[in-house]
């Protein structure tokens, strides 16, 4: 828009040159998205969000005024508000189940797509990840994009199986399940109070099979550790077996994200996918996957079945906009600060009821004993006083990742964006609950 | 909200009945939707739609304020903006990997997608398929929900391999590779100038092969026609076959409609899969899946692996109020008359030209021989135009869903939304581009 | 934005070319209005209307995100949403008691203003007063414009009192009141029905005063008829007297606006003022004031007290570019119809309930007598049937502009934007509420 | 709503049960602000204003889908988005120059307003001024609400002339000129550096005229220091005059609350006017008035001529309820802690550069002397500089409230929301350019 010339007939000269200055400041780190496709380094506001995504959907052809329609599939919506809820993008993203491919009737949204890839890239890079090479935001569940990722790994490697070190958790295993594959869990050994993985099975299961792929995991709760995730990608190269990461929620740890970025040097690793809204804050429902490799990315790129709704792929450029590298730094200091605090606050706690906090490295979450205590009971009574998140297990239960677990326990996160009043509330909810719980057993 | 009583003190006695009138008539079908369940007679205004997403969404936890939030998922969101644009669904839908289970942390937007499943059904219901019992909304594209449905009948059915009567389309087969399943493609047969599936060789294929079902296809472009849904059910009836249906953008005719309600009286129909945007002018990304079948939704249900974006689910919620029946019946008429002024038009077109329609039934699209025209420049030249959603084919090349297909020709859809303006302009179009290039070969 | 470069390494030609059509559709109308501060001859979309006000509201420098705020009034304000109320004008417009002086700390509200001043402006010349050279939209009703207007014109001109041929309406006299002048009331006469302003007692009252200014009106309730502002103009002229005209819903008329441009060519006429509201379908809150004489808007302009709410500014703009001119001929054409029906639908009642239609000459509303009806009680009924509008008042009491008025009588109004279901839904109701008081009285 | 019995059927006890917490815990303070209209203790969520606004604009007749509106002026609105720019309070506030009044067609506005003007009288009373009972919330600048105010005090009392003790301001004399009542400016003199209202002088114009009443300032920017309240009272009350207080950003010094509170007690306040941006961090276009009587509240309602704008109302109801008793507290002791840092910041450049801090008393902003550096000048750059708000006045010129004042000087303010980082920025850069400036001269 040449506003400019407008002014100058309107406006004084010094009014106009601050309203130029107030625009590029809020313009140019717009302009840099686009142009370098960045992390930015500040945060952007939500105007500036707004503003990007209205230019970007702006340019999709269903908002053509002179256009002429006639596709099966044009974009068009019910009413402004169901536009609205789409953010515009009403072409979703896509071409004919190339999830990164351009569409002629979206440019806008195609552009958006890989400014998001780009963007995502470039966070994980500086997040840790230094030497990945290509990124894609997925609109899917993690979960759902490790299955498209062992999708991929079948149809272009031949991957027939996969070793799972055994985590207790229901998506990745349905992720193996949904893209054909057959799962062979291998087992985890205690060591001290710590679940890991055996290494030695999972070679042993190497030996056995071929055409496998590994799937290793490197945050769960305790007591079940991250997994060695350099010796596996070491294994990985000398064997040339796929290797594909879920990182679900690492990124918010630096020594995680150095750990992966070491395995990918030292020996072969595939993808490495990470939740969207477990990392950035994002609403739920979105991926980033992440690879050393171009040639893979563009693999798993061809392997969605059709065209995906934008949203989940805008919510998650949005909010990487909005945390901006400094933002999230700060989030991830805060977290490290949430997490000595949760670890102080159950010590004590524990002290007092005749617990103790489990001995594993682990660092998101901390857990307490609860020896002689329901933990079934206790987790439903936090959660009636408005505790949401903690997860409590009876002593051979499954949750554990091993059978036969010899504590109850439950497990608190101080995970990036709880609040230094999370932690407070929680704690001292779980010391009133858990102390008049040890009085009634 | 107790209203009412704040009300008396202040507003005249009147007034305030009147005001009870008015927000009676905003609040009712938002109230009967929730208590019903069904697809609403009129269209819901945007107000609408809005208040009832705003309360659903404000009874998930991560809107209580005296919440203490230490899982390492809490439906966090770094910025209002990035909220607004999931309508406050932050923490998606589903659990673990069951698709509709109720989620602790979020029971507003639990309730939100069982009522989008339950008045999609019934919107599915009274479009035609009267005999189906269960559906669910996918915030998934048509092919991706073709694919979970392939994997959780392999899971449940022990499907190995799919019979698909031949589509020139990239998704539907993406989606049976996705879930790790065999294509077996079966063939066409030139009937006059349509391309119609080979009942004959699916009869082979199918006496051929074990653990297998089969994927048919109600909407595509011409000259490909409808697969004979009634006599594929009968067969599958036959030999307890699987059947899944895609019917892609077929709500829009009643005639397909009633086609399919048919053969799920006469045979066996398993799954019938149909695109969000494509029918219901919602944005890209979601699809309906619907049985008759309680059981085998519910497997459906368990197959998403992980938690998954809102969005898709919310769009298309919002979109059926917005239609209702009345508004919906009204585009369905609407459909039939563009279809036939689009059958006018390109018929005077192909007469002027020297060129005919080719003779297909098909509800919702016209295609016209380009016998000695470039058929890929013109596309390019009308998309250049401004009209997008024709698909320009040369004769003999991949798109006619059969080899060695004997003319070139153009097709135009008139689906449902399109307007007039988008028929006369685009046909208008079309002859000056067609007529330029006749005269320029 | 550059984002054409952008767009060049990544997205085909073609599609890149198409999108700038697309953009361009969308933004050049968003430019000329810039440019040209003209009426649009299409109506804008809702996302033109936004994007417009974003990129003005985003040059204030409350959004410069590297300034330094020193003063007692920046445009801080409290939270997102309360931003979003103000469309971003968080500055209001004017500077010091001069409302239309550019705002050193809001260059984009000030554009905004001059924008919407020029266009309405425009708006007023191309819908009949071809013949007035300067405008402002006011943030205030349009009794709180003739007060501003008479105000100007007391400081400028000496005017200590006001003629004004009786209206009984409240708002303009509270207006002459506000200002500080002295209200002179002339009589009406009755001619047959009608209820008309006496030029006898107006030039009596003339030629007694001195410092006096006339307020004349063109659009009340029959039997009221508008007055003769032709015949005004030129004794306004012939004795040098301010004359300021209501003209509160006048614009809908081709016929009023005829006369008032013939008044001004005849005559004098100072300033004309006009509701945003009745006119343009704006929220309540905005007036226009326009006048031949550009001098007399800038007196009018410097005597608001203070900086103003941009809202109902903002609003008015944008109502006027989403009528555009096309748009507003249709609504007129619409209005002319409406008003058609209901005399037909109220003729009939009158005939059935032995009453009759006034015979009162007006362009937006039909009277109806209800001679032996309660008047009244039939208001409050109506009221209560959802009717809202209908002025129902009983012979002699005060409404009718004259004292003692015979009949008594129910108006209703066919104004710009009825609907044909709303004068069918309300005679339909009349009906029912006059007959069944008919038969009871 | 009845969501309970909705979800029995459908979710887990124990879920909705919290969601039922989680609802209770968001609409509870809405619930409470209607019913008690008192100034809530804690902050407001966008999401709680929001629904807040949605539910109260619902009840108005234009969103009455079965209503027939045959009136003149029904709030219709042309297009979604317009009415979006009125948060839906299409019908505006007001009843037919009666300002508070319910107006049928909108009970929703009409209790929006009611609560508004409670609200923000509760505010009033609890942030100094616990001795005024009436109050209400004015869409129009505080110049205005002065002009409105002493209308009305004409109208009742015949109030014909008001001095007012000098202020270098247009605003509130704009205000006095637009009643129509003459302006007795009172004189200032010089205390050390300090301008002060010359009480003696007051004193004199109160015996030489009748009629008169006195407007009489809080906050202005040294060196003219805030006049003697107290004192003023006084003698309104010895000599039975009005007394209308501008306190156009007082509200954030507890000290200035304290004195008009106590003026109230020792003496007469009629009216006490401030500013919604300048002390509640609205947009700019509120002001709400305050009277210990409520009488004079009443005459003043029934003075705007027409019906207003909603938005300047409901953006301070907004901000209001978005501050909270707790916010707001929050923000005045940080501007407290703005103001020290302001006041060491400048005593340091003064002592640098050879100037010196004038000795007044002021809670807000603190002035500079500019001796040998050109006020006009500096002001300009620092402009370009991106620094808004300071005023730099030259000696002896229009701005110093007394005829020659001997000193240049320039001002700023640490007015509430003022950040620490706008007071950094703002003295570095006035720095900057004061010793270059000091350099060249």
């Amino acid at each position: 828009m040449d506003i400019e010339k407008t002014l100058q007939d309107l406006i004084p000269d010094n009014m106009l040159r601050r309203s130029e200055t107030t625009l590029e400041s809020l313009l140019s780190p717009i302009r840099n998205v686009l142009h370098q496709r960045k992390m930015p380094l500040d945060s952007f506001t939500d105007l500036q969000i707004e503003l990007l995504l209205k230019v970007l959907s702006s340019m999709d052809t269903d908002k053509d005024l002179g256009a002429a329609r006639v596709g099966e599939r044009e974009g068009r919506v019910v009413s402004p508000y169901v536009e609205h809820l789409a953010a515009g993008f009403n072409h979703g993203i896509g071409r004919s189940g190339h999830l990164t491919a351009p569409q002629p009737k979206a440019p806008g949204a195609s552009l958006m797509q890989q400014a998001a890839n780009q963007v995502a890239l470039d966070a994980m890079r500086k997040f840790g990840l230094h030497n990945v090479h290509s990124g894609i935001v997925f609109p899917l569940s993690t979960g759902m994009t490790i299955a498209i990722s062992l999708s991929a790994l079948r149809r272009e490697k031949g991957v027939k199986r996969v070793l799972f070190p055994r985590i207790d958790h229901a998506s990745p295993k349905r992720g193996i399940e949904l893209s054909g594959l057959e799962t062979i869990t291998t087992s985890t050994t205690l060591e001290g109070d710590a679940v890991q993985a055996d290494l030695g099975d999972l070679e042993r299961e190497i030996s056995k099979n071929h055409d496998i792929a590994i799937l290793a995991t490197t945050t769960f709760f305790p007591p079940r550790t991250p997994d060695p995730i350099k010796e596996i990608a070491k294994m990985c190269q000398a064997h040339d077996i796929p290797l594909v990461v879920n990182n679900a929620y690492g990124v918010q740890s630096t020594s995680i994200m150095k750990t992966i970025s070491s395995a990918i040097d030292a020996g072969k690793v595939d993808v490495i996918i990470q939740s969207g809204d477990k990392n950035f804050m994002t609403p739920v429902g979105s991926a980033i996957a992440v690879s050393p490799d171009e040639e893979i990315m563009q693999w798993i790129s061809e392997t969605y079945a059709g065209r995906a709704s934008a949203a989940p792929v805008v919510q998650t450029f949005a909010a990487l906009l909005a945390h901006g590298l400094k933002g999230y730094e700060a989030l991830r200091n805060q977290q490290v600060e949430s997490k000595t605090r949760l670890e102080k606050r159950m010590t004590e706690i524990a002290s007092d009821l005749g617990q103790r906090i489990l001995d594993v490295n682990n660092e998101i979450a901390v857990a307490m004993t609860l020896d002689g205590i329901d933990a079934n009971d206790l987790g439903g009574r936090l959660y009636n006083r408005r505790v949401t998140g903690p997860r409590a297990i009876e002593a051979g239960e499954y949750g554990s990742c091993i059978d036969g677990y010899p504590h109850s326990y439950i497990v608190m996160n101080a995970a990036i964006g709880a609040s230094k009043n999370d932690v407070e509330n929680a704690t001292t909810k779980l010391y009133k609950e858990a102390s008049s719980h040890t009085g009634t057993t």
